[in-house]
C-alpha cells in the first residue's frame, strides 16, 4: 500500500480540516480556507504538501459526488417556485460577468474557448456559506434570502447546462456545420436520456425497491452510487463531461421517487463522503495548481478579471432586476449577496485545466477570482443590507410561511387566532368538535390523527415555517414533533411540555432542536378551562431593554398564573412566546393572567 | 478525468453488486459473490474487467476504512465477556489450521514468511453472513451463536496481532537479533501508543468536541477519518501495515469516548462507505489477481491447503473445545460455524501478494480456500446442528437476557411474575406505589422515569434481550421503546398499542422494528381492574399445528373479552404473546377471560 502514500492523504485531510474550519469560524465557506491552505502548504509557497494520482482519484470521485448532492439538494419544487426576482437576477448576475470575463480574455489575445470557460467561472454563483451568513445578518426570511437562494440555484443549473454545451465542442477542432450538428445532438440526447430515465425510470426503479422488503440502508446506497456513475459515463459518451451526469443523477434521486427515510440516509451518507471527506481533498489540490506568479506577470489581467467578476455580478444583478420592481437598491444588495464564486467555479476551471484549456496562469487567476469575491460577500452584503433596513425596504418573505398548530383546544384556538393577524394558520386535531369549533371562528382546521403522515400533508406542513404542538399530552406533542422534523423538515419546533414529573422531559427537545413554548412546563388543562370559561385577562407589556424569553419568564418566579403567549414586534407582527427567542426592546409580551 | 475511466469502476460497481446479491440470495456473504465475479469477469476468465491505479486507490482506502469499522464494530465489553468456551475455540480453531498451513507450505519449500502469511490465512475465521445464517437456522439464542461471535472476534484479534508480528520482518533479510528486538520493539511501541492515545486521548478529544457545540456531524465524520489515518499512518511508520492502525483506531472509536448519537452516525457513513461502496472494489479486483492455472500446476497443494483449513478448522477447534465441558460434538458445530474465511483473510492475502511475500498461485489457492471454506459452512453448519438438536444437546443462551418491562401496572405485574419463571425481569415505572407493590410480591422494580436514558441505564437495560411498553398510554410507550432502540440496542421490542382511534398508529412501530403486544390494539385498564380485582379467569389452550399470533386472534374474531397473554413452549418457558411470532403446534397460549 505504498503508492495510497497514507502521509500525504493524511496531510492533505488535516489541512483541509483545519483551513475548512477556520475559514468557517471566521464566517466564510469551508472551501475558501480550504484553497488557501492549499496555496499555502502545496508548491506554490511552503511546498510541504504534493499532489499525487492517488489523491487525484480520490479527489475526482469526490467531485462527481459532490456535484450529485448539489444536485440532489436541488427540489424542482423549489425552482418552479423560484419567483420571476430571482429568475432575473441568476439571468443578470450570470450574463454580465460572462461578458465582461469572456471579452476581458479575447483582448488579452486567449483562444475563443478559454473566453468561453472564464466567462462561466466568472459567471457562477455560489452562496457564501448559504444560510450561514443569512442566519448571521438575520436575513433568513427576508425577501433577500429567497431571491438569493433561487438566484443561486437558477445560476449554478445555467452555468452547468452551457458548460455542457461548450465542452462538447472542446474536442472538435475546426467547426463544420456537420460536426457542430453532431456535437449539439449528442448533448441533447444526453439530456433528453437523462431526464427520460430520471423522470420515468426512477420511480419504476424506487417502486420496485420498496416492494423488495428485506433490502436496506447500503443496498440503496449502492444503487445510488452505480446510478450516479452510470450517468457520468453517459455524459461522458455523449462528448459532455462526467460531472454533468452526476448533477443530472442527482436532480432526479428525490422525494416521492424513493423512499423518504432511505432517502434521507443515503443523502447523509453521499453528504459526508463528499463534502466530509473526498471532495476537500480536490480544494486544497486545487490550490497546488496556483501559481503565484501571475501576481507578477498578469497583474492587470488578475485585476480586470476580478473587478469584471464583482462588478459584472452587482450591476448585471442590479440592471436585470429592475423589471422585478423591487427597486434598484434591493437589486445591489441581491448582487452581492452573489458575488462568491466556490464548489462549482472551482471545478468548472480544473477541468478547464485539466483538459488544457487554460494554461497555469488563468487557473490561477480564477482562484483568486473565488477567493477575493468571496471575501467581499459577508462585508459587501452586510453593508448592503444595513443600507436597507435603515431605510425601511427590507422586506419580509419565506419560502415556507405560517403555522402548522396541532391541538384545536381553547388555548391553541386563541393563539391561532392572534398568529392569523398577519400569518397563514393551520390547525390540526383529532377532535371533530374542536375542529368544527374552529372552523366556526375563521381558523382554517384539519380533522385527523397528527401521527401520521397523511395528516401533515393534508395540512400542507412541508411549506409551513413553524410547528406547534400544544395538546395536553407531551408524548403526543413529542412524538408529533418528530413527525414535523423528520419527515417534513419544518425548521421551527414548538413544544408545550407538561409539568407532569413522569412525563416525557426537555432533554427529548435538543435532538429536534425543538424548544418549549410559554418558556416553561406548563399543565394546559386549567388554562384551556378558563379561556373557555372567559376567566381570565390578556395584559401587554412592553419590554425595556434586549432580553430573552427565559429571564422574563424567570423574573417573575416561574408564577403559574401568569402565561406569556405572544411576542408583539414594532410592526405588530405577533409570535409565539417560546424558549429559544430574545425579545427585544420595545416588543411587548402577551400573557394572560 | 479520463485517468479516473468511469467506465470501468462503473462496471465494478455494478459486478460487485450483483455477485453481493446474488450470494446474499442464497444465504452466503456478499464477499463470496464478488470474489466469484471478479474471477469470472477478470482476466481469469472472461477479461471483461481489468484493474487500474484508481481502483487500486479506491481499494485500498475501502480496505482501510473496512478495518476502522471491523473495529468499530468490536465491543471490548463482548471481548470481556467472551466466555473461556469462546476464548478456547479461537485458540484451537486458529492454531492448528495455522500449524497445518505453515507446515504444508513448508513442505513444499515455500519460504518461511510465505509459510507465515498462509498459516495467518488458513487460520483466520469469518461468520458467514453473521447473524444471517444464526438466524435461519434458529441459533441466535443458542450457547453456539454466543460461541461463534466470542471465537470469531478473538480469532480476528488473535490473527491481526500475529499478522502483525509477521509484518514486521518481512523488510529485514537476515535477522540478527539486534534487528528483531529493533522490529519487535517497533511494534509493541505502535501498539502500547495506540492503546495509550486511545484510552486516555479519544476521551480528552471526546469531551473536547462535546463542549464544542456548534460542530457537526459531518465534522465528527471527517475528525473520525483523520484520526483512522493517522492511526494507520503510525502503523506504517513501526513498521507494520496501515490496516492495522485503522483497526486500533476503530476498537477505541466507541460509545462513551463519544457522544451516542454522533457515533451511531458516523457508523453509518463508515460502514456504507466502505461495505457499500469502497470495499467491494477491493473484493472484486483480488478476483481479478486469481490465475485459474493453480487447478492444472498445483492441484495437490491446492487441495492439501483447503483440507488442511476445513480439517484444522473443525477438528482443532473441536479439540481445543474439549476443556470447556460442553462436549465435543458441540466443539465441532462449533469448528463447522467457523470454518468461513472472508475479509480479514482476503486482505491479508492481498498484502501478501502485493509484498511480493506469497506468488500469484499462493494467492489463487488462498483465494479458492476463502470460496471453499465459505461454501461449508451453511451445509455443515445445517447438519451439525440438527445432529444437536436431534440429541437435545442445543443449548440456549443469549448474551443480552431477559425482559425489561415499562408499567408495573396490574397487567404488567402479570406478565412480569409469569416470565420470572425462567428469565430475568426488571419493571420499570414512575409510580412509586406501583414499584413498592412490585418489589413486594418479589419482582424487581425501579422507580424512574421511563422516558430519561438514566432510568435505562439503571434497569442495566444494555444487557436485556426485550423490551416491553405496556402503560395505558402508547405515545409514552413509544417514545420509550425508540429510547430503547436507539440508545440500548434493544433487539426485540414489543409496544402495548391503544385502540383509541386518535393515537399513535402501529405505523409508528416499524423503524424500530417493534412489535404490538397482543397482536391487537389493546386498551389497558379494564385488563389492569379485571386482574386487580381478581375477577378474571387464565385459560391455557394447546395449538394444535404452526400457526401465527396474528391468526390466533383473527380466529378469535379480534374478541375483545379474551386477552392472549403467553405463549408456552413444550420446555414450559414462556414468552410474551405479541404480532410478530410464530405458535408452534404443541405450544400453548395463555390467555385471560
Amino acid at each position: 500500500m505504498a503508492e495510497l502514500q497514507i502521509l500525504n492523504l493524511l496531510l492533505v485531510l488535516i489541512a483541509a480540516w483545519v483551513g475548512g474550519m477556520v475559514a468557517k469560524r471566521v464566517g466564510f465557506p469551508p472551501i475558501l480556507g480550504e484553497l488557501l491552505i492549499g496555496i499555502l502548504l502545496g508548491p506554490a509557497l511552503l511546498g510541504i504538501l504534493e499532489t499525487s494520482e492517488a489523491l487525484n482519484t480520490l479527489a475526482e470521485v469526490g467531485i462527481l459526488f459532490l456535484m450529485a448532492y448539489i444536485g440532489m439538494e436541488i427540489n424542482f419544487k423549489d425552482l418552479g417556485k423560484a419567483s420571476w426576482a430571482g429568475l432575473l437576477a441568476a439571468i443578470g448576475g450570470f450574463v454580465v460577468p460572462f461578458a465582461l470575463g469572456y471579452y476581458t480574455i479575447i483582448i488579452f489575445d486567449g483562444t475563443q474557448i478559454a473566453a468561453l470557460f472564464v466567462g462561466i467561472a466568472v459567471g457562477v454563483t455560489s452562496l457564501a456559506t448559504k444560510s450561514r451568513i443569512l442566519v448571521d445578518l438575520k436575513l433568513l426570511d427576508t425577501r433577500i434570502a429567497y431571491v438569493l437562494m433561487a438566484g443561486a440555484l437558477i445560476s449554478d443549473t445555467l452555468a452547468l447546462v452551457i458548460f455542457a454545451g461548450i465542452i462538447g465542442f472542446v474536442d472538435v477542432g475546426s467547426v463544420d456545420a456537420a460536426g457542430l450538428t453532431w456535437v449539439a445532438g449528442k448533448a441533447i440526447l444526453f439530456f433528453a436520456a437523462a431526464t427520460l430515465i430520471g423522470i420515468y425510470g426512477f420511480p419504476l426503479l424506487g417502486k420496485l425497491l420498496s416492494k423488495t422488503k428485506t433490502i436496506n440502508r447500503t443496498f440503496h446506497f449502492t444503487i445510488m452510487v452505480i446510478i450516479v456513475l452510470a450517468f457520468s459515463e453517459l455524459a461522458e459518451i455523449a462528448g459532455l463531461h462526467g460531472i454533468l451526469g452526476a448533477f443530472m443523477a442527482g436532480l432526479f434521486i428525490r422525494e416521492g421517487v424513493f423512499s423518504r427515510n432511505v432517502l434521507k440516509d443515503v443523502t447523509i451518507v453521499f453528504h459526508d463522503m463528499s463534502i466530509g471527506f473526498l471532495a476537500p481533498i480536490f480544494f486544497v489540490t486545487a490550490g497546488f495548481h496556483v501559481s503565484l506568479e501571475v501576481f507578477q506577470t498578469d497583474l492587470v489581467l488578475l485585476i480586470l478579471i476580478i473587478a469584471g467578476a464583482v462588478i459584472g455580478k452587482i450591476v448585471g444583478t442590479a440592471l436585470f432586476y429592475l423589471p422585478s420592481g423591487y427597486g434598484w437598491r434591493e437589486g445591489i444588495t441581491i448582487g452581492t449577496g452573489m458575488n462568491g464564486r466556490g464548489a462549482v467555479e472551482i471545478i468548472i476551471a480544473g477541468i478547464g485545466l485539466q483538459m488544457g484549456i487554460i494554461t497555469t496562469e488563468i487557473f490561477s487567476i480564477l482562484v483568486f477570482m473565488a477567493i477575493s469575491t468571496t471575501l467581499t460577500v459577508p462585508l459587501f452584503l452586510t453593508w448592503t443590507t444595513n443600507w436597507l433596513r435603515k431605510r425601511g425596504e427590507l422586506v419580509k418573505q419565506d419560502t415556507r410561511k405560517g403555522y402548522l398548530i396541532l391541538g384545536a383546544n381553547p388555548l391553541g384556538l386563541y393563539i391561532a387566532k392572534q398568529l392569523k393577524e398577519h400569518h397563514e394558520v393551520v390547525l390540526i386535531d383529532s377532535n371533530k368538535e374542536l375542529i368544527h369549533e374552529a372552523n366556526e371562528q375563521g381558523v382554517t382546521a384539519i380533522h385527523g390523527n397528527a401521527l401520521k403522515e397523511d395528516t401533515f400533508e393534508m395540512a400542507n406542513a412541508i411549506d409551513k415555517n413553524t410547528f406547534i404542538a400544544l395538546t395536553g399530552n407531551s408524548e403526543i406533542n413529542l412524538l408529533a414533533t418528530q413527525l414535523a422534523n423528520n419527515s417534513f423538515y419544518i425548521p421551527n419546533k414548538i413544544v408545550l411540555m407538561s409539568p407532569d414529573e413522569n412525563a416525557a422531559g426537555v432533554n427529548l427537545l435538543d435532538p429536534m432542536d425543538a424548544s418549549s413554548l410559554f418558556a416553561n412546563k406548563t399543565d394546559m388543562a386549567p388554562w384551556a378551562y378558563k379561556i373557555s370559561a372567559n376567566e381570565f385577562k390578556e395584559n401587554i407589556e412592553t419590554v425595556e431593554s434586549d432580553s430573552t424569553t427565559r429571564e422574563w419568564v424567570k423574573e417573575r418566579g416561574k408564577n403559574k398564573d401568569i402565561l406569556p403567549i405572544l411576542i408583539v414586534d414594532e410592526n405588530g407582527h405577533k409570535r409565539p412566546f417560546h424558549f429559544k427567542d430574545n425579545i427585544s426592546a420595545n416588543e411587548k409580551v402577551i400573557y394572560l393572567e
